[in-house]
């Protein structure tokens, strides 16, 4: 999940000191708007230790009008107060209608600060926590409170690095323990615990929005216009004709800012020789097939799901993985628009109905997740259908991953070039033909939309038990034997220790 | 929770068939809409053993075309299919857009024999299934999908005599295991299994409706008259302009059906001789303070909430009470209509800003029961918003009681004249005229509306951790011993075993 964020990303001065001049003018004016309309909003400054909470929460205040919102540090002290509920003061801090309340940590600092404690005890306080705050979110915003969700997000070698400056200065010493400032030597046991919470929490109703914190502009820039565009949105929803407070049109440089660049930092040239490509393939579908009957024999069903831009190579893909598979192991699984009676289902029946036998394998070709791109992009279901979809397609491969199924999931990513090649050629070559229809280029043509819904799929469906891998496709042949490695590690990886302990023979 | 239901109802012969026939004639009606306007329904029946599933599934069959419905035995071999995920037949058993699926037993399976198991393992397997069954219903009713769920109840001598008949037909013998048909033996412990499982999934999205099931009459008639109600008031939300499909004036029989009676149950000539008060009062003030001091000795809060018809003698209660509390740790709370800043804020926040510092008492004179009272019968918030409001409730008393609160809420009953003759007293007497107002007079003519706002509110806030106790109230000395004797007890059983072992001293 929080692997998939960007964290290279930065704002030069001068377009950074543009749009922040935009951005102040326009949530001055969007507070006024929120003051008169009564609505309550709560901002939530969570992230790393050392990622910059206090900086970036007053980079927000500077705009706003003093008289309008309340600053509430979430000490320890409030945390732990053995005299009240857990929740009480969370309630008690709420802003009434027209006002602002910000806090710098909230009622996630216990369960975000349980990497202290055991694991056990840990994962036990998650649970607990977790409930707590579903319950406590879900009634403040069906009780009509705009709840906005920050998490400042720096990699282990940037915590680090601030760290380490933070321990020689004095100030710094004395306000933070001595394990926040060595939080960096356990980042990769808190990581899960932060995914974990992050993935409980994200809801339609209260979702996150994660701030690439390593440039100071660029978090800043993405701090005001989340903000801003939420007071927005909200300010539209409750005047029945919508108030366009100042300049609301969104500039192109805050479209950037939303939008996240996983893909195009993926490595498009990575290729592989075409001898060593047929001599890995052989060996790799041996195992795969030796695989698929260590599966059978334990019972451990598989899901393998391919997404990717049209023409990218599923299928190429999928005919390798299958090639010398038994075919009464498995089964492919074509998803196109649904049917009549698929239509008359909940979108996910279908996925159901089509879970695999336990030890048995379903590839689907195109998934479930058609919800949060194609039926998103072209309007086929509202924005409150697909928002909400992310946690019902979480809970879903939760469920599968629960009940023992392996699951492996692929995005096939080549660049718009590329696809243009091959589209080309696909129109000059006869038996290809049938496969290149007018919808491709008229998907072509939304490519920037399909990227913002991809990479936002990416980072908030990637999960510890159902994570997505990237696969560099411009090269076929990379991008089959990358397929058919993951799928085979995948496997033995579940199958561990019975498949590695014994000698798999084929039936 | 079940305890608040009153299953002594029964329906005389005439009174049936009149209202079958209309029930018969509209449910085929409805259902031809529900096919045009192309909703997916489910209809649950679940219920103790023996309490006539089978049977009152018929009952709603008959009328139905056997072309729009499909019924689904849910078996044990279907709930312990291991080849698959847990809810996979359930996802296939959805009924698409236009046709019900009618279940015996259903995902509620597996949870509710888990009293077959031992405490833990039952406990923990509740937990799990709640989570998974709470995802499965929230997906399903936001996919538009209309969920009907009933559980017929019916009490431990009612299941004695039924599974012993059962005992003695061949045929049952042979369709039910021994333990069902000794299920009987076992009533009082499978109680807490079945209120803890409607308790954690009755939500305003899938409701449960509880039909007594004693006289199959009745029973019969409510079946059909709920579901007939859910169809019509979905049909009316579907379509713009409410089609009224056939007779569909709900007749005055059938609003009787669905108002439960147990407040005209309660014994209201229970009084107790104005000596004996006396002396009991005065004995039950002592020990009061004495559990007052021990609550503080070991920080347990403890909150104690007045409900009750105007006039019924709240504010007298309140003050005996307190008579000989301590004043350093008690406060009582007076609810009103909320003022401007608490308007401003969600309902409930006020009530949590009063909740009491460990150790202290907090006595509320109405509570945070208006949502369901009073704003549910003027209006005041809509119909989405009380119904939300009952699990809202059951969330917020069960942190308290996580938290070691002590929960006691009573409802204080009286009758209709008795009523009338108070505010008559009241109006004649010049020191308490200021207690009278039109507003009291108003809410009097809206008795029968209140009355099934509070049936409705006993039996769905019932619960185990916060349970209602009802106080027969015509007579005010009877009534105050008894909110005193139970305040008293609430506080001794939950300091056990410290309080009672210890000696203890006024300071």
């Amino acid at each position: 999940m929080l692997d998939k964020i960007d964290l290279s990303r930065k704002l030069n001065k001068e377009n950074f000191s543009d749009m922040k001049d935009d951005l102040t003018k326009r949530l001055g004016e969007l507070q006024r708007g929120q003051r008169d309309a009564d609505i309550p909003v709560m901002v939530v400054f969570e992230g790393w230790e050392g990622s910059g909470k206090g900086a970036l929460m007053n980079e927000l205040i500077l705009p706003l009008d003093p008289r309008g919102f309340s600053v509430y540090n979430v000490t320890d002290t409030i945390v732990s107060d053995k005299f009240y509920p857990p929740m009480y003061h969370f309630w008690k801090m709420q802003p009434p209608g027209g006002r602002m309340a910000i806090y710098n940590r909230s009622w996630y600092r216990e369960a975000m600060d349980s990497w202290r404690l055991n694991e056990k005890d840990g994962a036990a306080l998650i649970a607990e926590k977790m409930e707590e705050i579903r319950s406590f979110e879900r009634q403040i915003v069906n009780g009509e409170t705009l709840l906005i969700k920050l998490f400042l997000h720096i990699n282990r070698s940037e915590q680090k690095k601030r760290l380490k400056r933070l321990k020689k200065n004095d100030l710094a010493q004395e306000v933070r323990d001595k394990e926040g400032l060595n939080a960096y030597k356990d980042y990769d046991d808190i990581m899960p615990v932060m995914e974990t919470i992050i993935r409980e929490s994200d809801r339609a109703y209260a979702p996150w929005t994660i701030v690439e914190a390593h440039d100071r502009r660029f978090a800043t820039a993405k701090v005001l216009s989340t903000v801003a565009r939420a007071l927005e949105e909200r300010l539209d929803r409750t005047n029945p004709a919508p108030v366009h407070v100042g300049q609301t049109e969104t500039s192109d440089l805050e479209e950037k800012i939303d939008t996240p660049t996983v893909l195009s930092n993926v490595d498009l040239s990575l290729d592989i020789p075409k001898k060593e490509y047929s001599k890995k393939l052989s060996s790799l579908q041996e195992r795969i097939r030796e695989m698929e009957y260590a599966l059978y024999r334990e019972r451990r069903p598989m899901i393998v799901a391919f997404e990717g831009w049209d023409a990218a190579g599923k299928g190429g893909c999928i005919k390798r993985l299958t090639q010398k598979m038994d075919p009464r192991g498995y089964q492919v699984i074509p998803v196109g628009a649904p049917n009549d009676l698929e239509k008359k289902h909940h979108y996910l029946w279908r996925f159901w109905e089509a879970f695999p036998k336990a030890g048995h394998v379903a590839i689907f070709d195109r998934t479930w997740y058609g919800r949060v791109l194609v039926e998103r992009i072209e309007g086929f279901c509202s924005p409150i259908e697909w928002k909400r979809a992310y946690s019902e397609i979480n809970e879903m491969e939760k469920q599968w991953h629960d009940f023992g199924a392996v699951l492996v999931k692929f995005w096939l990513q080549i660049d718009k070039e590329e696809q243009l090649n091959r589209f080309q050629a696909r129109e000059e070559d006869e038996d290809k033909q049938w496969k290149i229809t007018e919808e491709d280029w008229r998907n072509r043509e939304k490519w920037d939309q399909y990227e913002k819904a991809v990479e936002e799929m990416l980072w908030r469906t990637s999960t510890t038990y159902a994570p997505w891998t990237i696969v560099e496709a411009n090269s076929k042949l990379h991008a089959r034997i990358k397929v058919l490695q993951t799928v085979l590690y995948a496997g033995l990886e579940a199958l561990r220790p019975m498949a590695l302990s014994k000698k798999t023979e084929p039936r």
